[in-house]
């Protein structure tokens, strides 16, 4: 039976199966479902089994098992390394739910349910292209090794330990990860940029004391007004960063790339509608969707001081503290920039009052050389699988892994997601489009078809 | 027997009796203190019967009663009405007290306990003035209205209902408050003067909903920065409040006046010991002592929002707020300044976010004629009572009360304070000196005989 008729006649089946995976709730920062997630898990190492993989291995980790499995009877042709997550976010506020969390449901062609988009609908697409794969070719054509763990949510606390100690084991020849979202419905995509992320946080101290504001206003240094003057010196009136040196590495981007990112249907309105904000702002010369995915930013993510309670208290504090953060874009140093934003910030102090300033995180930005092979074969896999135009996106935040794993590696790290950006992965009500999670396994069938068939090395 | 033979003949009586009132732990606040609270008045109603007060009261109130006593048989002199409170602050955190604070002791000519400064011994000085006055003339040769509550502590709530129901009763030709500080040890001093205060609460929308800092940084206002940015405008480099107006209608402070507070024993070594920061501010043009009392200041007592944990978490909040603060003087109105102080911060947001503005409390400054008969009858029986030079000084903070009673009864307000700043008024080991003790007992005697002895109306 051809690949594509094979899934197709599959959907009920598919969609079930998936439905049993969202009904075990694997939720992993909850200790009273640690019996779940250890559910899930073997769960999972039985459909890799179904879907032709072998050597499957629970491993355990600090917390929650890696399930892992392959096969490798494909010489000569690729490797690939495929990432995801089977544990998923608590359902809490469980009353803001339609339907139950655990009790997935399909209305308006969508299935409702936790862990629908994030990330256990986006593992299932794999699971079930490879068995379609096997079922039809008779057996995998191309070498596999799937990694799919249960701590994503937990902050991925032993992924990387794994990743070092099968370090040599892991080799692939490109890594394939399903866990971004695509640009908007109907519109599959390919994310080949990420931006990289620096996470500080500033303690300043003017009094050794909190202060009565009566008795010591007016001749006393309060750490409130002057945090919040360095931060206001931290942009100027055309949204750029101050910081000397901030921008002074980043990688210019093309005219060509440029008008390809603008001429994408990215719908403004929507994100006008989401932000709610009575207006948009940002940076000097540059676009939205370039604000969003090509230009470093700096904001302030928290900010607390003094007295926060009902009512009035009339106190100088004596602390003010912020929490602020960088985005960083290629080939931005996040070391470098560490420091250069700790040497302005100590700059823009007065002496009234001494600063501590920690870097909570560094973490670089990723930019995929999108015209390599393997990419437009998944574009086209894309646009075969949806039959639909697939696009090439950037995106503004940041997957650690995808850096971590591609400077360890040294190989194409191929973004498919098949979530979106409205399907409240971590919210009440998330959901999968039922057209993206069957676009997405003829897509992903397809994507490995073409790669076992095509010419390699690449 | 001549007053001051008698006060001194009276020290152990005193210091005994003055123990035994401190050993009631009337802590207002805690309700399992409410009968200690009420035994306490009615300790205060016995002292009040044996310094030959009549018409004794405890007046029932919302919480705690309020003591009233008075004398009207002096025809043709004055008469005061004493403001005072015998209820206390909590003890806690009991462990940081030397001694146990409901166990009066006295070290190094201090005696400690709760309430020893803050208020039962400076009230306790009142009573045995009187009490010396009647026993040594025969009888209090001026007319007095004698006030003590007991929700001092809670926030005064029954106490100006008390005075509009009996306004008219209450009416005096002075009022004399003992709830107040000394410049320093052995300065005796009486302060004439103290700031308003206007209390703000700003919060500044943008977003409609918390936002993934990496999806949406870059291209959305975040209302942290925004604020912080407000802030950061509302002082100039000189320390001036940029608000226009502000220092409209900021009455002068003469020449003689500046000068003679400058001069004041006032310990700038001590003060910075206290603030503790690497260094003082303050606006241009003025001494600390200026900064303090004659100016008037825009402070944040607090602001917050976004994320405020442990570690990292990446999101542009929707909202963030901050507590503001103005301290008045002469003869800013509260009111006015509270609409400019709105109309800048409306006027210095950008339109890309929304503000709620509250103004939670107003309050008027205050400031005494001291060159009015009844101030150098005052400082000439500190100085008597003393032995030592007394000064009058200005306070940076606000006692609402001492403005609705000026401004209710339009007579001259005399705060005759015996506590000291250092003597932890609300922190364990609270403390008076024995020296101001005894000193204040003297000195409001020969206050009183004064007033009695004089020419009237003044």
């Amino acid at each position: 039976m051809d690949l594509i008729d094979y899934i197709d006649s599959k959907r009920e089946d598919n969609l079930n199966e998936l439905k049993e995976f969202l009904r075990i709730p694997s939720v992993s920062t909850q200790s009273e479902h640690k019996p779940d997630v250890e559910r899930a898990a073997h769960w999972v190492a039985d459909k890799m089994a179904a879907a032709g993989l072998e050597n499957i291995k629970i491993a355990p980790t600090k917390m929650h098992p890696l399930v892992y499995g392959e096969s490798l009877h494909a010489p000569g042709k690729p490797t690939i390394l495929f990432y995801g997550h089977y544990d998923v976010q608590p359902a809490e506020p469980l009353e803001l739910w339609t339907t139950p969390a655990f009790e997935p449901t399909v209305r308006d062609g969508k299935l409702f349910g936790r862990g629908t988009a994030d990330d256990k609908g986006q593992v299932h697409i794999h699971l079930k292209a490879l068995e379609a794969l096997k079922n039809t070719v008779g057996k995998l054509p191309l070498n596999v090794k799937v990694m799919v763990e249960g701590e994503e949510e937990v902050g991925s606390v032993s992924l990387w330990d794994f990743v070092q100690q099968n370090r040599s084991h892991l080799k692939a020849d490109a890594l394939v990860v399903s866990d971004t979202s695509m640009l908007a419905k109907g519109v599959p995509s390919i994310t080949y940029g990420l931006r990289g992320l620096n996470y500080y946080e500033i303690e300043i101290t003017g009094p050794i004391q909190d202060l009565h504001s009566g008795v010591f206003g007016g001749a006393v240094p309060n750490p409130i007004t002057i945090l919040a003057e360095a931060i206001a010196k931290l942009h100027d009136k055309d949204f750029r960063v101050t910081v000397p040196g901030f921008y002074d590495d980043v990688a210019p981007v093309s005219p060509k790339e440029r008008k390809l990112l603008n001429s994408l249907p990215w719908k403004e309105k929507e994100f006008r509608r989401t932000v709610g904000a009575p207006d948009l702002c940002g940076e000097k010369g540059f676009t939205i969707v370039e604000r969003l995915w090509i230009r470093p930013t700096l904001d302030v993510n928290g900010i607390w001081g003094g007295y926060m309670g009902e009512g009035a208290k009339t106190v100088i504090p004596s602390k003010a503290w912020a929490k602020l953060s960088t985005r960083l874009v290629p080939n931005q140093n996040p070391a470098r920039i560490a420091k250069l934003v700790e040497q302005q910030i100590r700059k823009l102090l007065p002496k009234t009052v001494t600063c501590k300033f920690k870097v909570l995180s560094t973490g670089k930005p990723w930019v995929a050389p999108y015209s390599h092979p393997i990419f437009q074969k998944a574009i086209h896999a894309l646009e075969t699988g949806f039959g639909k135009k697939a696009v090439f996106i950037r995106e503004g935040g940041s997957i650690p892994f995808v850096t971590q794993m591609h400077d360890t590696f040294k190989v194409p790290c191929v973004l498919l997601g098949f979530g979106m950006p409205d399907e409240n992965a971590h919210a009440p009500d998330e959901h999968i489009s039922l057209e993206n999670y069957f676009g997405g396994i003829k897509s992903v069938a397809l994507f490995y078809q073409d790669l076992a068939s095509g010419n390699f090395p690449f």
